[in-house]
């Protein structure tokens, strides 16, 4: 099953920017409280046909929201409430510009939605990873992203001024779902009662005032003359409620990074695409040369240090795969260095847990080994003669969908656990990856992490911590026949099936939002009465209704 | 947003069948253990324009199999172990009928698998709630939906005869996803390990002996000469498991059924039809004249007992608005009755919830509460003069996306809670109505089960029973607009909403096959690599190979 659909690739979207380059936020500290105002320029759309009316937003604008959210942990630790808000006249955020969408391609919309989505979950990581606390203050209209945006927040305060509301106007008026998280933040996390949430997610116009917060759907009102008064009370009362970790943050830097047609370079990862093949090979490379252990050390290289530099690297590498190269349906994870290097800086990650940059080190860790959970590619791990699969990097093993590894005696291969692997990095769904390995036996969970220690290729396959073991006979030819059958199939086939197989187990209201309601807004992009000719998204802005066929499905 | 698609409505399709008509399956008795044979007619499909080649299936072939689950349970109490076999030479069953499936619309794809989903999950309920043990015994390949049918059952034993194996080739062969309950009940029931699982469901030839056995896949393997020496060995051994309940069951009388152009009528149920408005009054009413309070007395009526004649017809109603409806948006449940009636039937089904029988009404009426809860059309209840809606009818307006309720001295309505709202009825997450609906006051449950009574409109509101409640004066205009509102939305944006707001909270086995895995396999049912002129669903059994877009989304 081969195929050939030709398409040029368009120009490559980069998710680099800092606060000088803003064009849509302002980011203000005034420790400990920060505040993050969207004023968005309506003439600087990420891509030319589109204006960004009334806080409207595009991947440009999310660019800047996900930098700004990520600065907020590393570079101000002081901070320990944000107040988001908006920075136009009685407007908040109208949500996900619609000519924009109704103008994307299908995989466009689904990763915009997808990336959307993350950032989101990245800002209640910080409230609970960082303990910073968000405030929304919505101080006019906010509708459909903009609500969802208010909904990843810790706290809603609505201006109550007989005119704002807050919205979910996509099914009634766009014919598609609140899919940035909405739908499930509703009744998962602020658990808004399901008729009422059925009533609100139908109302085209929303629900203001007293109502909105007898509902549930926000938690404060203010008239417009105490509006500002009781953003700063609360935003105190916010910052007050959560301990100071430290008062200095570190630099977020540059990412030092060479792109070429087929590659991607940077200090610690690197990645060659093979488009004949369709497959990129990914490479981590672990720490080298003497490593701090203290945190003073760590301190002083800041950004510079190997886990925050080599994941800063590994997330814009998948950020890039993603956007960047749809027709590579296969990442090859390879590492390259000292395993004792990678166990040894696992050590200092986990005795040093304490600190607070070496605390957010970890978290960040975790976001981007979900990124890679939730990446829609195949992933096979290939643990090969010259790797260091131990602890944190072996993480990204237990994420790949098959983990092959070579058993010969003249190149001997190991993987190591580490204290890093009892639970530090937690998939979207909350359990571990040994967890969810070993979800069938769980008992082998502790009892691996118990007597932490390196496997041979032997040990590793009784173990069951990789899935082939072959010797060196077999294993080029078995890896290789494994490629080729993998980009054979049904990229679409093979989305869904990892989206079911990666995620056994229990769910929770971040998986539920990658699982149910994406699944589900994925679908119904896919249907004419949202995308077809007549149907509500296309149609949007235009002087005719849209057409529905009424058939239920 | 009006439309207007003029279809027209196919011969409509009926759910009755009874041993004695089966084309597909027999059904033997010997108690304790009963058998079900598959032995597929290939001249017997549901539709003309296929061939039911190799124990392949259909709707028809899947109506037979609901039919006989269902009989079991009530007809067959005295048998405690099911064996599940294939009546053809080698061959178990090779899954649904893919040319039934590549020539149907995508609404009948869908709506299919949900109902072969739902009979698979009776399975799991009569194992789980009758203490009837399902043995898949399979005699030779057994693949794709072969498979998970098997998955459903509580054991499965493999013939190891050296060519026969267990497959799921969905993925690699036809595009699309094991998705009836494949890939959730691999994981998440019988916790096979997740990259094994990927390899086993991208192996189109499956696997074999005692690699299926060793990966989980299977529980038992058994050479031919043994094959059905085992089988009688591990049947016997379920059934010794399960200890007996009753000696004689209770036969399924043929429904009492009147279908008209514009109209179902049944003794309890009666559904009209607004193909104007597209819109369904879906009426059910409750008990008449003197019931029976004692086991005997039930027994003498059977199926006629009101509760399993009353749920059994609304079955019958949302399986015909389901599938020969597919217009109609919005179903209004109703009620008509004496709420007194209902309430003392609550206590009578409460009381009595030891005997057998009871305890299989009991276990009926939750299935069919779920099959409403999945069904994709919108439900508001109506609370009107003359309505009954106490404990297990009440469940329909918490079942329903919004209540309305009336609120007029002159024309008093009431509702009740019973104990019959306490968990007898779970939901597919495993949470109960109450439960679902209080997420965010769970102590409201208990505080409103500790204390069961009726409830005036005010009070009703009070305690966030209903969702609107209006006076005489609003209620006929607000409820028309509701009406005339819901019906001008897109369907599919509306069945999206639907499966997030309906499913607050946690997830399971069952609601994930729901959830995450139906709603992918539906966004893989658009898509052009399956059903698209060269996608491989269309071109499965073709000399040509299909052809697929290549970018990953």
């Amino acid at each position: 099953m081969t195929s050939g659909t030709e398409t040029q690739r368009p120009a490559r979207i980069t998710f680099d920017t800092s606060p000088d380059q803003y064009k849509h936020w302002k980011l203000e500290v005034d420790a400990p409280v920060a505040r993050l105002t969207m004023a968005v320029q309506e003439n600087e759309p990420h891509r030319p046909g589109y204006e960004l009316k009334l806080n409207s937003y595009d991947l440009g604008v999310d660019i800047e929201l996900r930098d700004a959210i990520e600065r907020l942990r590393f570079e101000h630790p002081e901070v320990r409430a944000v107040v988001v808000t908006g920075g136009l006249d009685r407007v908040f955020c109208a949500g996900a510009n619609i000519h924009m969408l109704s103008s994307s391609t299908h995989a466009f919309k689904v990763n915009f939605c997808k990336f959307t989505n993350e950032t989101r979950l990245g800002i209640e990581d910080a409230s609970e990873g960082s303990g910073q606390k968000f405030l929304a203050a919505l101080n006019g209209t906010c509708a459909g992203g903009g609500y969802e945006l208010a909904l990843a927040c810790d706290e809603i305060l609505l201006i109550d001024d007989g005119n704002s509301a807050v919205s979910l106007p996509e099914t009634p008026l766009l014919a598609v779902l609140p899919g940035t998280g909405g739908l499930t933040r509703l009744v998962d996390k602020r658990k808004v009662r399901r008729d009422l949430a059925d009533i609100f997610c139908t109302t085209a116009e929303g629900v203001k005032g007293n109502r909105a917060k007898k509902w549930g759907l926000v938690d404060h009102v203010a008239p417009r003359s105490k509006f500002e008064e009781v953003v700063q009370k609360r935003a105190a009362e916010l910052a007050a409620s959560s301990p100071g970790k430290a008062s200095e943050g570190i630099t977020l830097t540059p990412l030092d990074r060479t792109i070429e047609e087929d590659s991607i370079v940077y200090p610690n990862v690197s990645v060659e695409i093979d488009r004949e093949e369709r497959v990129a090979k990914l490479t981590v490379r672990g720490p080298q040369g003497d490593q701090p252990t203290d945190a003073d050390g760590i301190r002083q290289l800041g950004a510079a240090w190997w886990p925050i530099q080599a994941f800063r690297e590994l997330d814009d590498a998948l950020l890039h795969l993603r956007i960047n190269e749809p027709e590579i349906g296969l990442v090859l994870l390879k590492t390259e260095g000292e395993l004792d290097k990678v166990v040894a800086m696992d050590g200092v990650l986990e005795g040093l847990k304490d600190d607070w940059f070496v605390g957010e080190v970890r978290l960040l860790i975790g976001r981007v080994l979900r990124r890679l959970d939730l990446t829609a590619k195949s992933f096979f791990a290939l643990l090969e003669p010259g790797s260091c699969f131990g602890g944190t990097l072996f993480e990204m093993a237990m994420a790949a969908d098959r983990s092959y590894m070579l058993d010969d005696p003249d190149n001997p291969v190991e993987l190591a656990l580490t204290a890093m692997n009892a639970g530090a990095y937690q998939m979207s769904q909350g359990a571990s990856r040994m967890e969810t390995r070993y979800l069938g036996t769980p008992e082998k969970v502790g009892e691996l992490l118990g007597d932490l220690r390196s496997y041979d290729p032997a040990d590793a396959e009784d173990e069951g911590l990789v899935t082939v073991v072959a010797d060196d006979i077999d294993y080029e030819e078995e890896v290789r026949i494994a490629i080729e059958e993998r980009v054979s199939m049904s990229p679409d086939a093979l989305t869904g099936m990892e989206a079911n197989l990666r995620f056994p187990g229990a769910e929770n209201c971040d998986s539920k939002i990658f699982g149910r309601l994406t699944a589900w807004q994925n679908w119904i992009f896919q249907r004419p009465n949202a995308v077809g000719e007549k149907g509500a998204l296309t149609m949007y802005g235009k002087p005719e209704r849209p057409v529905f066929d009424i058939r239920r499905t």
